[in-house]
């Protein structure tokens, strides 16, 4: 029995500041229709798809308090679930979560087509700094406003009518460290679905990589990785010029030999559709990168027992 | 003060069975020359780049011994050093290495200007199989003519007046295994080096592959962890038609961001030269992928506790 999955990439332009949570709202729904109306079973929304990428500010209280989900779902995106349930489809999002303990996450779930959530995860690569760099009109506070992932990287099935495939979810940054997949690979990974805010250039000004050398980073992440672990991967942006801070687009959709078969074109909403034959996989699975038959992890060690680099003498 | 180190991939088309090491050697000092006479000085060569790619047969005794070197250097390819020596310029070279112990390992060594060798690195991942598949004309026996390299990845520092570079060094499938990248990279490597021998297509006859896809690969592996391990890496195919199997070209040299400063055009024997700016690597290691700042080591442990995969129920 084949097993193709037709997945949407919902690619989301800006959620500037000043937009309204329905305004936001209506946006991914009309993703998700469109999306649906296109066949798909899954939708990959973005990482903080619900807000803008407010870790750029220096904010507290109320203010910082708004941009977070203490449960979920919650009144304030049930219309998204409400609509995605009604059209059988289920959907990757990424969005800010504060526990009833008060801890703060940079998370991720997936949902299936009856409308549950099925898995969730909370970023490990978080980057940026705790406190902000003086002087600059734009932060990355993402060390600030979150504590690091304690769900590790636990891959998950989805459903029978999607081919039940082994699945992964990452958030943003965490698609650039080889580590991360390697860990979902471990587990059989088929199909990776990540969502991302990428800066496209130094929002301050700086003369640091442009927005073309930060795109082709982003897609050769989820090519390299998708070939290097035999999977399909689906990365998603929320792109464009969000509160005067740019931000890359380049959402694609991969298969597991690395080759890009869908990608987008624009900065804005942009729905990109694939099917997706989840037994492509097996080629690299069995054969190149038959995991059991050819690695070493004897050799592995520095991996787990060192954080940081250590130079020889 | 500079790093800025002219490095030349020595690229290299089929060793036939039939030609004889006198005449190999010749074309070696050839592309030495070439490459000195560009300036650079390193030059790296290919995997098993004294010899056909012998694996591809079901031999034994004296007509497999002769394959392998039972010192480095040898009188056999001694006139390669001799050369480097009065040029001032260094080479990595991959050879079939015997020990006096009996050991056949996958081994390559770079040396320094002054023809002396200054590191040696055992392939760890070795693809194909011990036992030959039956009815097939053409095998990979790696597995069979080779124990598993027990050097682990061990970086090492190249000479002062290449800058002294953190180096590292792999053979061929290695490159596609980014745990082996990663370990190198928590040495602080800032350039790798690595000669492969990469079948352009089923010998036998079979579907799977094409040149076209396979060369795609190899550049993506050496693209995308010269990217997430913010190192140059300098990648050199044994390419052509070699004894009648394809291999592939698509020699490269690649920047710390991932992107190809120079690449073969033809699958014969090809110097590319550049300049390779060590502190262009800075950039990568101290922020993206600062690892002391953003790694997350307690989420790894699948990587060292587990060889294969193993799905979720």
């Amino acid at each position: 029995m084949p097993r193709i999955l037709r997945i949407a990439a919902a690619q989301m332009g800006p959620n500037q500041r000043a937009d309204s949570r329905e305004a936001i709202l209506a946006r991914m729904i009309a993703l998700l229709e469109e999306a649906a109306g296109k066949g798909a079973k899954l939708v990959v929304f973005p990482e903080l798809a619900f807000t803008t990428f407010f870790p750029r500010w220096l904010l507290e209280g109320e203010e910082l308090d708004q941009y977070y989900e203490t449960s979920m779902p919650n009144p304030r995106v049930q219309p998204l679930f409400d609509r995605a349930r009604e059209l059988g489809v289920g959907f990757y999002v990424g969005y800010a979560e504060k526990t009833p303990e008060g801890q703060r996450f940079n998370s991720a779930i997936t949902t299936g087509p009856d409308g549950s959530i099925i898995a969730k995860y909370r970023k490990v690569h978080l980057p940026g700094s705790v406190e902000p760099r003086a002087g600059d009109r734009f932060q990355q506070l993402e060390k600030r406003y979150f504590e690091y992932g304690d769900t590790g990287f636990p891959a998950f099935r989805g459903p029978g009518d999607w081919g039940a495939p082994v699945m992964g979810m990452l958030v943003c940054n965490d698609r650039r460290w080889p580590e991360a997949w390697r860990v979902y690979a471990l587990q059989g990974m088929e199909l990776m679905v990540v969502g991302y805010n990428s800066a496209a250039y130094d929002p301050n000004g700086g003369s640091t990589e442009n927005e073309e050398i930060r795109t082709f980073h982003s897609i050769l992440a989820a090519q390299s990785n998708a070939y290097m672990n035999a999977t399909w991967a689906v990365a998603v942006a929320k792109a464009g010029n969000e509160d005067g801070s740019g931000l890359i687009g380049g959402s694609v959709i991969v298969d597991p030999n690395g080759v890009i078969v869908a990608q987008a074109q624009t900065l804005g909403d942009e729905v990109l559709v694939a099917d997706c034959d989840l037994d492509l996989t097996r080629q690299g699975k069995e054969k190149m990168f038959n995991f059991a038959a050819h690695r070493q992890p004897q050799h592995y060690r520095r991996i787990v027992d060192q954080v940081g680099a250590e130079p020889p003498a």
